[in-house]
């Protein structure tokens, strides 16, 4: 059991070693430097995360939302800061994903199995 | 970072002899040979999943659907392999989010520090 969690910290550590670690840290800083930046990628933040959530409760997104929405992507695209970042948190999710995929293997497979066995 | 992905397959190798998940297969099996217990349980799933999506919706919930939710976690609770199979789901389910907590800190400590820094 203790052996578990001592693999789950050492997993933590190679994490917080990693190249896409410390590319990551680095793009959030070198935003978080540019006020214009900074604010640029907050809005565009808070946007995306309200039409996701229009998105997820089936309210209608309207004309207006979405030519914002498309303002505001461009807008950020033009700092090469929040591209930098928006690369260095795509990768750093597609490696989170792929540990989550292989820790959660021995429940996709048990539940994966039985349904499979139960049709 | 082949070293990253070692670690998570020795957490996953971990995972799959822990007592929790040797006692969640067990139990999943157990419910999935009684063909009463794994129907009630799987309709049970099923209103659950209906409820928890029209929550997320905001779609009102009947008191018919309330109360047929209420009979329908009294039935399951009825027969101790579901009640089983229910504790030893809870007990994978925080181990799995103790180890997600442990090795998604780094990420957690970068977004709360920065965004600390920039209150």
């Amino acid at each position: 059991m203790a052996n578990t969690y001592d693999i789950a910290y050492d997993l933590e550590k190679q994490i917080r070693e990693s190249d896409e670690y410390e590319q990551l840290k680095q793009a959030y800083q070198a935003v978080n430097e540019q006020a214009e930046a900074k604010k640029l990628f907050d809005d565009f933040r808070q946007l995306q995360l309200e039409l996701q959530q229009k998105q997820m409760t089936g309210e209608a997104i309207s004309e207006e939302e979405a030519k914002s929405a498309e303002q505001s992507f461009q807008n950020i695209q033009q700092h090469k800061e929040i591209t930098a970042l928006m690369s260095a948190e795509q990768r750093m999710s597609l490696m989170i994903n792929d540990l989550n995929q292989i820790i959660t293997k021995p429940l996709q497979e048990l539940y994966g199995t039985l349904e499979e066995e139960n049709k």
